[in-house]
């Protein structure tokens, strides 16, 4: 158990920015809801997962939506307490913690905004280790936990209880009412013991997004490499250096989707990159090879400082380095490759671990 | 208070259908409901609203969705069960009786299976005195009636409980939330009090329709002309006699919406009558003139038996008598004219009575 202030906000924003590989919104407007709720109500409480009794009721805290439209519509944080009320009233039960769905920068920042408003610890445990774009691609789907019953709102005041046949159903639902109410609308689904959350969760992954937060800060003041200070965190690989020559975004049935084209700078002269995203990067690979694909992660940093770029942050000109990072066991299992593999998202690829496809890069 | 069996059930359907204006689902589908619920479970109690305690809990039971859809997609009674269910426990009170939120093929006949397996009476009132494409669209809301908290449910078994800041709001969320759920859900939404519906509801309309329904069905056994015979029970006018020369009609974003051509035959001979209907016939007009508009009631019917055709019923070649009948006061408010006219569907004429449409066409 420690205390979440100021800094480690700071630091959390930009790991999990990194880790949310280009989607989960917007770092910074997620970063201004966590401080200014802090400096409000004090410092977080966070509790790894072995500090939270087994039966205590859990809920973790997450929007949905296009990022795009997010950045249109900032969050008051008052509909993350109201749907948050709704769950707790049809629960009939207190909500102990909250805790992040996914790593990505407003969905990792909404917890800490409402458990200092709400007065609840936040737990070091994720539902993904990265970011996805659908309400079923998170681990607990892996072992059957549903998502429902399921509490969306958005900022006008309109809620939806949801109560579905599977997790899929859920995300259908909320998504078509999340278009409808604005692009964007906060959610309390998931609730689940402490148990499940030990079992079917990924531990640990606020330390991590702190660690990379404070490589990357370090970095600059130690006069070191932030890239390779990151990938010696991350366990991961430098895939591409490049400069941003094309990007083609839209916003469509509520994502944010397209593809970024990349010249290769350096080592990488003569080379292509294509980007393609939906919300998350997806899909790295040249003309000639794949590079990285879902589930194992994908960031692109900026060269110069190492700070993540979100998929709409991705401007012409840009130099930047693109990173493949191993993704978290439970999603390299069978279920876990059809629920959020290159098939599922409609690449016609199979899915290759993204250390196998560096070491086949290297000796080729 | 009296009881509705089978004979009953099939003259109200004949009749809801009339009134229904071409829209309400499948009159056929609604009406082997409500026998076969009867059947099971025997007679309904029908109550005047006169008969309805000021402070009971009553609420309407209805479909939302494309009839087109309905059409491939026969509701089983068990979805109207579980919303009504919900919408109970969330409410923490017992409905006392159900009605009609329409006039129209299957909502007409949802509140009578609903009623048959509950338990429950009918109440002789409905919301609109026709039928409307859209939630907001009944007279409850021209009195500021909260359509919310609202149940809607699929034959999956998902579910939805809206609490929303207005009825469009209502209409928007719950309208993409069916589309999702298959393209038509099961409402529980309007609950209210007897007084509320006494007040704000349009009392006799199942009695009107029985009395259509006795009306066709005589006529033919009495060798009358059944379409003379209804015009005196509505207090109607003939609008026009044709053949149906082209129908295009799509199904997009949950509504049937189209345009039906009439080749003028008798007394209309020379003429061509444009038909637009968006799940509900809201528009009819020649190349010469307007005959009449929605709020205004236009319906359908064969010209030989006198039965009413619904939108996804008219064929090419039909020979038919195109009809048209007052709209309750009700909507002919300012705010009602707003709700329902033709401006709200994007039509760019002036709501004129059907009757001085009709004098304006005699004296010209």
């Amino acid at each position: 158990m420690r205390k979440i202030g100021k800094q480690e906000i700071e630091d959390i924003a930009v790991g999990a920015a990194l880790l949310g590989t280009g989607g989960g919104g917007d770092p910074y407007i997620g970063k201004l809801m966590a401080l200014q709720a802090i400096e409000e109500n004090g410092p977080v409480t966070l509790l790894d997962i072995d500090e939270v009794p087994e039966d205590a009721l859990v809920v973790p805290s997450s929007m949905m939506g296009a990022p795009t439209v997010m950045l249109e519509k900032v969050p008051s944080g008052e509909e993350a307490m109201e749907v948050f009320g709704k769950l707790e009233e049809f629960l009939g039960e207190d909500i102990y913690a909250t805790f992040p769905i996914e790593a990505g920068g407003v969905n990792s920042m909404l917890p800490f905004a409402l458990a200092a408003r709400r007065g609840l610890p936040v737990i070091d445990a994720d539902g993904m280790g990265r970011a996805f774009p659908e309400l079923q691609m998170v681990t607990f789907y892996l072992d059957g936990i549903q998502a429902t019953p399921a509490v969306i709102g958005d900022e006008k005041g309109n809620t939806a209880l949801l109560s579905t046949i599977d997790n899929v159903w859920t995300e259908r639902i909320a998504r078509a009412s999340a278009i409808q109410m604005g692009g964007s609308v906060m959610n309390a689904m998931y609730s689940m013991r402490g148990k499940n959350l030990k079992d079917s969760g990924i531990a640990g992954i606020l330390k991590l997004e702190e660690e990379i937060g404070k490589t990357i800060r370090l970095a600059k003041a130690n006069n070191v490499n932030a890239i390779q200070e990151v990938l010696k965190t991350v366990g991961g690989f430098e895939l591409f250096r490049g400069k941003v020559t094309d990007i083609d975004r839209k916003t469509e049935t509520g994502f944010a989707r397209g593809t970024a084209s990349f010249e290769g700078i350096g080592d990488y002269k003569e080379e292509t990159l294509q980007l393609r995203f939906q919300n998350e990067h997806l899909l790295a690979q040249t003309d000639r090879r794949l590079l990285c694909v879902t589930p194992d992660l994908i960031a692109v940093l900026d060269a110069e400082t190492g700070l993540p770029i979100t998929t709409e942050g991705i401007r012409y000109g840009s130099r930047c380095v693109v990173i493949g990072i191993p993704c978290h066991e439970k999603w390299r299992t069978e279920k876990g490759i059809a629920t959020v593999g290159p098939k599922y998202f409609g690449y016609d690829v199979e899915y290759t671990p993204v250390e196998e496809l560096v070491r086949k890069g290297e000796t080729e």
